[in-house]
């Protein structure tokens, strides 16, 4: 995507690699909306701490990180001794796996490096092989959003108004994002609507990253409270739903995304109005039998009871709204049943919910 | 109420009227739930600023400042010319009619002290069936608050999660308020259960003001974000719903409330979970033939674009979520049509939405 940068506008990834220093560039999203700044990442070590502190967040840009920080460890690599390259590298992917335990992303991209590389006779041809296949691993990525973006476009139609939730932009992958890709593809081919960027209480990132996002980009789009969707589909203000998914059950065609997502899709299912959810098929879990299973995290109280944002000086902030002595629940994903989906956006094309399975050759599975 | 002031409980009316010094005795809410301060207007202009800048706000509560502030602005008036003092009473009633100019209540309530202050034949009898007539519109605005309170508290069962939106407590009326009124009615009655308070963006009335509320009264509650109720209703954790009303129309069963309050009804009526509302006579409007008629209110972007509370050294503050350069919609209220709602509470007994019209006599239609 292009980023406005003191007037100029700049092709950007979220993630990308400098070869040259061996350094992995991101964008600092903690700062976001309100400051844009690069941090890059001196070695993998620094790497991890990246994804730990969140200066980086989302599926997809997390496994690029990931890849990128494991081809990073590898040349740093000093001597020509496979064995004790292998086990240097054994290191390097520990801690980056241990950078964020719970998520699968970047396991499984540095998997897909860790192959590619191994087909390499020496150390240095292994170091070149990691730093093509964390190359490829991103690139991949990219694609698979474009594809999205590709079968996605034909829903998005001129004058059209859609609602949104959360970000699953191009912040969250490392170019395009997968809710965000049939947006763009279609404002790129000169189709004007407009968006509706759910807050997204309590961590905002409706308002701050997908607003930033669309206004990087010259998308017509307002910001509303969580509350207001429900008004706007009854005055027939809103045409179509357009998310992401945190986790998509191939067996039953259940969706788990950013709490709230269940709220939208209810209402959109009161009003008729189309509900669509964009994923990689890497989202896609095989196994699970039903939503339930699923485990929601409980997150920290403190996101209910304030906020985060700047103050009046641009200070980045913390702010209490909440009644001093009040605790709060903080769920932070619910689970949309396959008969509030209208359609699941993938690479492969626009599936209904409950054809996944029937398709899952096709979509990878096994 | 009682409310804890250092340590101490005290009753406390949200308004009330010192004879003795001609004050307006009100609490400040602006600075709750963080401060909490008594402001005494010392005249009836300083009363009507008092409406106009929402230190109190609320329906009931606001009608009742406007009886005060016309009692206020009588006892005040020197001489014993009848003419002149009506005259008097002419600009007292415009400036407290001027202060919050779209609302009826105070029009209302001032209406019903000056027909009583009227039977009056010196000055001095005037000024002393003002304050008599003040006194008795605030005592009737507890009486109807305690009704729906007697008439709600048999839905209230021990162990039940109920779900509440916005603020229609006691801070709204002059005491005991209307959604809340069942709530404090079962709970002083031993009744035990927990209250889960939306959030209520923009403005954050349920996490600040009815959190606050239940905390004084000692219930148990917890804030959520307005985007976790679909959840907590999927996995069976909410039992009821009860919610408060700006106008409920009388023909149509129509209530209109805080914006989000549609939203928690369909998610009420997919999941079977009772839906009520509670309000007193004076909200409902017995003209209006559609819900559509309704002017939604457009609020400032600002609201959205960020929130108001207390930063970290205890200071109230504004801080900015959103993204800088993107603008906001923001309706304030919603309508929830009558085949959401299960019942309406009112002082005189619990209705079915289509039946308000059939009892209308009842209820002081015409």
């Amino acid at each position: 995507m292009r980023v406005k940068i003191g007037g100029k506008k700049e092709q950007m990834r979220t993630v990308s690699f400098d070869a040259t220093r061996n350094e992995v560039v991101l964008i600092e999203q903690r700062l976001l909306p309100h400051t844009f700044k690069l941090v890059k990442t001196r070695n993998f070590k620094e790497t991890a701490v990246a994804i730990t502190e969140m200066i980086v967040r989302g599926a997809g840009a997390i496994g690029a990180t990931a890849a990128y920080g494991l081809a990073q460890g590898a040349v740093a690599f000093k001597g020509r001794d496979l064995g004790k390259f292998q086990k240097h590298l054994d290191q390097v992917f520990a801690t980056l796996k241990n950078s964020r335990p719970t998520a699968v992303d970047p396991v499984n991209a540095m998997i897909q490096v860790r192959k590619e590389l191994n087909t390499g006779e020496t150390v240095e041809e292994q170091k070149s092989l990691a730093v093509a296949a964390a190359e490829e691993f991103a690139n991949e990525d990219v694609e698979h959003c474009r594809q999205i973006g590709e079968h996605g476009i034909g829903l998005i139609k001129k004058g059209m108004r859609i609602l949104t939730h959360c970000n699953a932009g191009w912040l969250a992958f490392v170019d395009i994002g997968s809710a965000t890709a049939p947006l763009y593809a279609a404002h790129r081919k000169g189709v004007r609507f407009h968006v509706f960027c759910d807050e997204t209480r309590p961590r905002c990132q409706g308002a701050s990253l997908t607003a930033w996002e669309l206004a990087q980009e010259g998308i017509s789009h307002q910001v509303i409270a969580d509350n207001a969707a429900g008004h706007l589909m009854q005055r027939g203000e809103i045409d179509m739903v357009i998310v992401g998914s945190d986790r998509t059950l191939g067996r039953t065609g259940e969706v788990a995304n950013k709490i709230g997502t269940y709220t939208k899709a209810v209402l959109a299912g009161r009003h008729g109005i189309p509900f669509y959810v964009a994923i990689p098929i890497s989202t896609i879990d095989w196994e699970m039998g039903s939503g339930f299973e699923i485990p929601i995290e409980e997150r920290a109280e403190s996101e209910v009871l304030g906020a985060w944002g700047v103050d009046s000086k641009g200070k980045r902030a913390y702010l209490r709204m909440a009644n001093p002595s009040s605790g709060a629940r903080n769920p932070g994903f619910d689970v949309t049943p396959p008969d509030l989906i209208t359609g699941i956006i993938t690479p492969s094309g626009i599936f209904r919910p409950k054809d996944l399975w029937k398709k899952r050759k096709e979509l990878g599975g096994s």
